[in-house]
């Protein structure tokens, strides 16, 4: 069974499908978030930072990292951003770039084995991301598409997934270092898309035996009621073999489902992880909630 | 791709892997609810009628009937209390007993092509149950346990069910009329339980390709905060082949699930359903909530 292990200087944090799901906090970005680029423009970290911890409070094993502020000096920024996150707390991160300068920044900086997120299967970004992530010992995210674009089928996905692989071994970096993004897209468009990518990571599993990462939230994508839609979505990728996601922890739904889908899974022996969670949960209402749900569960 | 057709006078409903998924309703069933087994033991059908009318108004494609009241004399309420669901709601029905005799009065009263719920591999089973699923023309559950029990591993279930289909046919039943249970049990007990549920529908789609159901509140037994544990098994058991689930429609987090996971299986494309049930849903709030809701899409 592969494993991916990433770590910072105290934590190491393994990925596999024989380990608990990992997710990743997806909040440092600023994309659509206009507060927060205007901070980390200005070289402020304290949003970043507060994310950081809520998001390692929540249960994020993992935090990804993006700095692509449009504009600003994005090598600078993401280096500072990494620094500002490893201050405030011990997990390891993904460092979220595609402007190679930035990602070769922020490796300067990063203390522990990071994952990169990402190389496509363009052989532009192989030939400069690669090299990079052999020289500083990192894990990398290989995202299925490449000069073509985002093929519609699990099959043409998988050949994809298998070039990055195999490029990677040339660059002397294991496949246990390759996590693959089979690539969500949104079933608002294409009614297909969610199995295309249900198909690719169990192909992606059985025939490159690699893990896998996926974005979980833009499958529901302009649709409304998104929380069930990405529950549903995630619950079902876990079973078919994903191993870990870059999506909200501060979704208490969506982090209850992987818990309870790690316990689907096998992953959570005994439920000691499902009962002390219940329990923490449960310590934190107020006593007049508890006496209410108590006296509701007689005969409906 | 399997169709399992079943019917009222009125309504038929096709259980396959191209097809929505379909909840058959469960709280039609004494076990547990001394008030419903008071009642039907007095040939009092007023509860049964509500609930079954609560369920088919949930979502409910079918429902399940149980009549096994201790002491009392059960096919004579099963008989009765299949006529009393059918005088007021028109989806097909499960006739849901271990009694032989108690399944031939409610086929004799059953107006429509029902589904018998249950057979097991046992022969004793077999030779009964399916003469009469023959003589009756009705579709039938097999469910994966025999003399030996419950097998541990998702091989032995696929031998049991292969066993079911196979007599089936002897008997002149199409495995299109066949659909297997294969069987839930707690994770609770068991770490592995869910894995190997899982597993088993993925082989017998495979392997056998007939289709599926479950009942899929067994897995969190015991555990706390069940709903989630549910939503999750529920997701991924569909992801992995499930095609019926006999559960409770009136949760609606679980049936909004079902909903969400038809979407991701595109079964249900350009989202139309899902979009419908969401404006639904708001339709039934009152416009404070909304506008609560509209002013907490800023930052956070």
């Amino acid at each position: 069974m592969p494993e991916t292990s990433v770590s910072s200087p105290t934590k190491t944090v393994t990925i596999g499908p024989d380990h608990p799901f990992v997710i990743i906090g997806e909040r440092i970005n600023p994309t659509g978030r206009r507060l927060l680029a205007a901070q980390m423009g200005a070289m402020d970290f304290s949003r970043v930072q507060q994310d950081a911890v809520a998001q390692v409070a929540a249960g994020a094993q993992m935090l990804d990292v993006n700095a692509g502020v449009p504009g600003a000096d994005e090598p600078a920024i993401l280096a500072a951003a990494i620094r500002a996150v490893q201050e405030v707390v011990d997990v390891p991160l993904s460092l979220d770039s595609s402007v190679i300068e930035a990602l070769e920044a922020g490796l300067q900086v990063y203390q522990g084995k990071p994952l990169i997120n990402s190389v496509t299967g363009e052989d532009a970004s192989l030939e400069r991301v690669l090299p990079l992530a052999k020289k500083h010992g990192a894990a990398v995210v290989g995202i299925a598409n490449d000069e073509r674009g985002i093929p519609a089928t699990p099959e043409g996905r998988l050949e994809i997934a298998r070039k990055i692989v195999e490029r990677a071994q040339d660059y002397g970096i294991s496949p246990n270092d390759v996590v693959v993004d089979p690539l969500a897209m949104t079933v608002g468009a294409d009614h297909r898309a969610a199995t295309v990518t249900l198909e690719t990571v169990r192909l992606i599993r059985q025939e490159l035996g690699v893990n896998t990462v996926c974005g979980a939230s833009n499958i529901s994508f302009g649709l409304p009621d998104r929380l069930l839609l990405n529950v549903a979505f995630l619950a079902m990728a876990i079973g078919a073999g994903l191993t870990a996601a870059i999506t909200n922890p501060l979704e208490e739904t969506l982090r209850k489902t992987v818990s309870a889908a790690d316990v689907m899974m096998g992953h959570d022996e005994y439920c000691q992880r499902w009962i002390a969670s219940v329990r923490g949960a449960a310590g934190r209402d107020r006593p007049s909630r508890r006496r209410r749900r108590r006296a509701s569960t007689g005969e409906r």
